[in-house]
């Protein structure tokens, strides 16, 4: 329930070599993922197919897998079904988020709910979930269990939230950032936990980690909410966002919202209603109010505290490449704010 | 996923005084969902208590109760949890079911669809599914964990595989009893296996208990795919059911269908695709092909394998009233056909 705009990043991430170190550990979670297709009955497996083959960023398993790190060729078994377990509630997410976007494309392939239609990718949602609760329940450590179960709530709440709020212009920043926690912040959270508590790490490691990998996903939502106003090249001459259009105000809209006022906010809310905005002008009356720097600010705000969260940990295995992709992010919106 | 047809069947049952001995079972029942409500995020609470409102009928909670009896005033709290947690994964079902159907009424009231839109349907069937899983996973037992996301997957499944056989007028007797298996036996059979494995029954008493819920939720379902021709009363005048005209062949078409020759099965089924069929007429020519009597011997015999099964147990505590329950069933179809 997340990123569905940042289709360049995972080109760039690709090509940025902070993944090379886990390319074992992803072909071994492909492998995983593959041998699930057999656990569905013969009419979900081509969707399924479909949909595992349109794979992500793969974030969440990479929080796993760093979190727990024990180099580039120890693949734990564990550590691969929690990776694919956050991977399929994720993907899961993406397939139902689909159909209430009424999305026709995700990553430049038509969506599940675009090629096969609302009934499939309603159950496949569910089959999804339900097989990723499976992999969960494998698990002899119960409260690891528990954990996803309480993420996998959250995520969905979240989205309620976020749904029931649609067309509030006056969305608080503490609502805001209690549903960037919910929808993205919980899942990178129980990741990131996943993989230290798996490798034995103890508590103590066990909360840091979920901590960094809580602020990682709260600064990649951030991102993701800012994203599309700030790729200036690809922003000129293109229409309008559907987070704005649809009132879905995430962090630009309420922080530029908070300097217009009641009379300014309602003609602005009637020409985005009307259609008749572009999203290079929307940026630039934005860029003029500073929405965008604040924004950064607080994007680094959590990249800063996902830092901390590992600064005890620095000689950990793992905690380099986790510095190094919280890093990576963070030069993204350098790059484009 | 099931008996969307069968409101007035909620009402016998009441009536029937079957669920008469379960009644502080269910009181504890109600206060348990009740209390789960908080647990959801504040924009959540009001829909998931529509739902709650507008329950079912409550055969899985009640065959939870009694697998595991030990009396009237016996309320366990465990079987408790067990109950709700079935009780949601089917409510969960029911709340994606009607986003599938388009369905505006269940039991009278207007859909949680229909009454909140889709969006807050697939989110908070998501929702009510990942905290179903959060309370499985609170049982220490880690298998009946595993084996309720194994029944919601197969749910799940067994929906998409009668999804892609919409249309198929040759659908087979076996796959239709596979899907049936899937979409209704597996929760009837977990239900009734956590009841007895959480009194402490052992594994052969819970493997016994478990192929009653089996094959009685087999039952249940092939009364429901036949009861809309079998109500002859309400259903003289009435319009052609929606699962014909969508072309979701069950029991009663497929016995139909095997008596026609192709010519004739194409004839029937450009009446029915063209709409001019009346609910009336199709059920005279399926009780003149001998589709009803055909259909109740396929009910019996799902019947008779689940008294089969507690035939071992007839002394043991609750096993009269999971008798009477099935009992119950098979006379309301003794009663219509």
């Amino acid at each position: 329930m997340d990123a569905t705009s940042s289709e360049p990043l995972t080109k760039t991430l690709d090509e940025s070599g902070i993944f090379a170190p886990v390319r074992k550990h992803f072909e071994a979670l492909d492998a995983f993922l593959e041998a699930q297709v057999q656990e569905f009955a013969p009419a979900a497996r081509e969707s399924l197919r479909y949909t595992f083959a349109h794979r992500g960023k793969r974030l969440r398993p990479a929080l796993v897998f760093f979190s727990g790190w024990k180099g580039e060729d120890a693949v734990e078994p564990a550590a691969v079904r929690a990776a694919a377990t956050v991977e399929l509630i994720h993907l899961a997410t993406l397939v139902h988020d689909d159909i209430l976007d009424d999305a026709a494309l995700r990553h430049a392939s038509p969506t599940l709910f675009a090629k096969y239609g609302a009934h499939t990718a309603v159950l496949l949602g569910d089959a999804i979930f339900a097989h990723a609760l499976k992999l969960m329940s494998d698990f002899d450590e119960v409260e690891l269990c528990r954990a996803l179960a309480v993420a996998t709530r959250k995520i969905c709440t979240g989205e309620i939230w976020q749904t029931t709020e649609r067309g509030n212009a006056a969305l608080s920043l503490e609502d805001y950032f209690e549903i960037i926690q919910m929808k993205t912040g919980e899942l990178f959270e129980v990741s990131a936990l996943l993989g230290a508590s798996l490798a034995g790490r103890g508590a103590d490691a066990g909360a840091a980690f979920a901590r960094f990998g809580r602020h990682l996903g709260r600064a990649y939502q951030i991102f993701d909410d800012i994203v599309d106003y700030l790729g200036t090249e690809s922003a000129i001459g293109k229409t309008l966002g559907t987070d704005l259009s649809s009132g879905k105000f995430t962090l630009p809209e309420i922080l530029f919202f908070r300097g217009l006022d009641a009379r300014e906010r309602e003609a602005f809310l009637a020409e985005a209603a009307a259609g008749t905005l572009a999203l290079g002008d929307v940026s630039e009356r934005m860029r003029a109010a500073g929405v965008f720097g604040e924004s950064r600010e607080y994007f680094l705000k959590e990249t800063r505290l996902a830092a901390d969260a590992l600064a005890p940990y620095a000689g950990t295995p793992g905690t380099e490449h986790l510095l190094a992709l919280a890093d990576f992010v963070a030069a993204q919106v350098r790059k484009i704010s």
